[in-house]
């Protein structure tokens, strides 16, 4: 026997395994899930085996290594969260979410830090060894609501999806305040004085590590996107770079000290749509599957690894501070939620009801992030009093928060996710209206999300799809291919039944064909077709078709205050008519 | 900065990042890859890349690791070998393949060994400090074909199915006796003296070895199939679970010293069937890109690892022995083939002919195992001589015979593979023979390979899917299925329209419907048409029913030498005509 060899892909192996067979058990009992979220059950699972390795080893369990957790663990569901975004709602309530993430969580990791250096003053409770400055490192890793955690309980109770997305958004994009807030203090605590400079450059830090991670995830997405212009000979390793390029934005994001969730999350928005249209749809297939494969693996080990590290002797209880952590916790987030959301709704239409508001608040759950946060603390004489108050914080808020808040969702009667996929006929409508409402707010000079969308589609189309896509054109849909093909066939039998007029004693033409392209309208004409028609009316169906093709082709980004319509060039409209027939021919 | 940080995950990534790049490098040139194999291309980077780190450090650059080789690279090649196996070639072959793998490899193995001892012997070389036992445990890492290298050159050249198997189901199934020969000999290397029980021992212990690694295999594979079972409501977890217990199959093969690649190869085989049936189309789509796209990538890494590996100051140069390695190689190769061959062709009528021989001969390539296996040598005086002659058999194989083996098979006009799928006539002919044929060996008495499978076969449908198929019943394909409900609506409008008499006075009966299931054909009557029928023609319909189903239920494997047909109990059958009423009901 030489288990020594393969001890570390055996091991790694068999968590993966006892996690997957965890996950089938509980949907073996259709009724368990129904009633408790998974991620309770797993910790369940991983208390238990905590359990069961500190009774058989008589020393406390391994816990959850922090490297292994941001390296390996995290960015899976991170991709997975950025790639399946709902970009619509996101970017809606870009203004909202961002406000939560970032504001809230300042107001909170200061709130909470604050005013548990007051309850560290009270004599009795004998914490009076606890700096302001501990406090405040504790605040703020207390303090950010958590992905994984949120993503575990929100996917399975199906509120509406600008709740969805306010929270869920928040728990992503606060990862930057996090980082900035956390490594700011830790220097502080090391530091032995601090100056109103280290202040401003922590301010300064949190731009720069938030656009850092943006900028990086940005360059690695369209880097990923123009690598698979060229993979049409070997599809087989397509699904390999879109993994292999959002995980080297995570890596070098975490290098550069700047945000890798952010860094993961742009990679993944900015590679999807171009990724998606140059990939073979075996492989996008692959992709998403695996990516939600590998991110509900991971979500798994971290539930029930945070249970096995829970176990052990790395906690000093101290009732008075654990019981106000919960306390704060809980005070703070909701009195954030109001007061942020009650400016949200002065500037919006469409408000947050106060409903949803409990829902935001309740909604706040920590994770595995401030676990791991807690045991990358230096050591100190109160580490395992911080590392006991943030495990009883993830408990609580995992267990008591998670289990009730599908019963409070039924209670309040929520908004739900309405079930069904919006019509062909609402999709068009909403098109139409974001179309609308970028002219309107172009006219009336209020430089809106509409505008800014409006005028990134137009970037996109004019340069981007150029660079990234392997075919230029639009991709057209199957309903417009068959629409095309329709259309043609009917006009080639028109033409046979002799309807567009016959002159048998013609000259041949050069030009053959036309090919009417509007946007979703095609009519080539047959050999056949161009020998029923004389030289003039010919002439005269080009022209109209020229002069209207042209204008056609044009709805796009047509109408700007400083242009006014058919202001562009004759001759390149010319150029234009003379490339389609050229095409045709 | 933090490099130190995300090191191993960064530099992994880059590492198959650069395999990829490389790979799509090569197939944007599309007369490249048509002349020379990938496999060489790669070496060739490589070969480059550890030029540019030595020229860098002035060190040499770090050898592929063999624990990395086995432990990670080599798993998914031959998962991806064994899932893709076409089982019937295989075995139909399976005696001349295990011929080839057993006795080719250990003639090989003494040949090389031998001759290359008697080269040692003369003075003028100043090789006579390499002992005997040296040099059988050289040639027991130096003969064995490699599957990795194999695979890369003969997967382009297309030649039939028969001559592919037989030299790819080779270079899989030696690994059995290279891991034994390889451990008996450096175990024999360290011993003071060898006793004949050794011998025997060893004799021994490669039945263990191999028939250990299929034992293993198998049941891993069957446990996987029977976990596959209870994935129906969380099927997003289904892959994982194919990679899992393939990998362990082979990591406890190699913890418990038994042949890995063997077990990983029956565990695939043996779930392949079973897993396809329980899991969901998009979870198989899943399994087989990920398999490919992870089987390739281990390629390439292992073929750019080789190239870096060669650079360095690893080698001692002796030009007789590294000469006549090769040459040898070359010869008792050819020799072994010829002789095997010989014994081979006159138990079949199939026979193979002298261009396969010379291909099967040409086409024993070396690779990264050898590499692998001569790095892992205790550290001894020659070791660097060693090292060096096996680069460059490896080089000399894959590059000389890997270039050239395309033309030859051009210019002797070797029997290619027929690119159409077989049809559907000749899929039914090919099925109709085997039973045929098992028919004939049970009657004749002569157990082949036809009676073995149908054996299998029945042993298959009898219990093994019952335990591990979620579904008992024979799953139906979707033609099936669609003739089936034709047929329910075409008896339905007869039913309607009044053409099967109609009696309206009549009492409900209590049997409302049948089921008439012959293999691909059932028609359930309807509510409407059972009020169509009055009790005598039904009990008539019902009797010449019964009758016939059961017997054309039992077409599968009803003869038989020790029971006449119709020799089955009439309570037996009765039971059956009850249960299909009951399921109608």
């Amino acid at each position: 026997l030489d288990y020594q060899h393969v001890q570390v892909p055996f091991e790694i192996t068999l968590w993966i395994m006892l996690a997957s067979l965890a996950k089938i058990g509980f949907h073996l009992y259709n009724k368990l899930p129904s009633v408790v979220p998974e991620s309770c059950l797993l910790i369940f699972v991983g208390l238990i085996m905590g359990g069961i390795i500190y009774g058989l080893n008589d020393r406390s369990p391994p816990v959850m290594d922090s490297d292994i957790f941001f390296l390996y663990l995290l960015p899976p569901i991170v991709l997975d969260a950025g790639y399946f975004m709902p970009s619509r709602p996101f970017f809606e309530n870009i203004g909202t979410i961002l406000l939560y993430a970032v504001v809230g969580t300042i107001w909170n990791v200061f709130g909470i830090g604050f005013s548990l250096y007051g309850i560290c003053q009270v004599k009795a409770f004998r914490l009076q060894d606890v700096s302001l400055l501990h406090n405040l490192l504790f605040g703020s890793l207390i303090a950010a609501v958590d992905p994984v955690a949120v993503l575990a309980v929100f996917e399975e109770i199906h509120v509406n999806e600008k709740l969805h997305i306010l929270v869920f958004g928040e728990s992503l994009l606060n990862d930057a305040v996090t980082v900035v807030l956390y490594k700011l203090f830790r220097s502080f605590c090391e530091m032995p004085t601090i100056k109103s400079v280290d202040i401003f450059a922590g301010v300064g830090k949190f731009f720069v590590v938030g656009l850092g991670g943006v900028l990086v995830g940005l360059s690695f997405g369209f880097t990923a996107a123009f690598t698979t212009r060229f993979t049409k000979d070997i599809r087989v390793i397509e699904p390999l770079f879109v993994f292999l390029y959002s995980y080297l934005s995570y890596l070098t994001a975490e290098m550069f000290h700047l945000s890798g969730i952010v860094a993961i999350i742009s990679c993944a928005m900015g590679m999807k749509r171009y990724v998606e249209a140059n990939i073979s749809l075996k492989s996008h297939t692959t992709v998403k599957y695996f990516m939600k494969m590998w991110s509900s693996v991971s979500d798994t080990l971290i539930f029930i690894f945070l249970g096995v590290s829970t176990i052990g002797e790395n906690h000093e209880w101290n009732w008075p501070y654990i019981c106000f952590t919960v306390i704060f916790c809980l005070i703070w987030r909701a009195l954030g939620v109001l007061v942020l959301t009650f400016f949200v709704n002065r500037f919006h239409v469409n408000t947050i009801t106060s409903k949803d508001q409990f829902i935001i608040a309740y909604g706040g759950l920590r994770g595995a992030i401030c676990f791991s946060l807690v045991f990358l603390l230096p050591d100190f004489h109160r580490k395992k009093l911080f590392i006991a108050a943030t495990t009883v914080v993830i408990l609580f808020t995992v267990f008591i928060q998670g289990m009730t808040i599908r019963p409070l969702v039924d209670l309040l009667a929520v908004k739900r996710k309405r079930e069904s996929a919006p019509t062909v006929g609402e999709q068009i409508h909403i098109r139409f209206l974001d179309h609308l409402l970028a002219g309107i707010e172009d006219i009336s000079g209020h430089w809106g999300q509409y505008y800014w969308k409006d005028k990134l589609e137009y970037f996109n189309s004019k340069y981007l799809q150029k660079i990234l896509l392997r075919e230029y054109d639009q991709p057209k849909s199957s309903i417009v291919l068959l629409y095309e093909k329709l259309e043609r066939k009917h006009a080639m039998e028109l033409a046979q039944a002799g309807q567009l007029g016959h002159s048998p004693a013609q000259p041949p033409f050069l030009c053959s064909a036309f090919l009417c392209s509007s946007s979703d309208r095609t009519v080539i004409t047959d050999q056949k077709l161009e020998d029923t028609l004389n030289p003039a009316v010919l002439d005269n169906i080009q022209e109209i078709l020229a002069r209207n093709l042209y204008r056609i082709r044009r709805t796009g980004p047509a109408y700007n205050r400083h242009t006014l319509p058919g202001d562009s060039e004759p001759a390149e409209r010319a150029k234009e008519i003379l490339i389609l027939r050229h095409k045709s021919l």
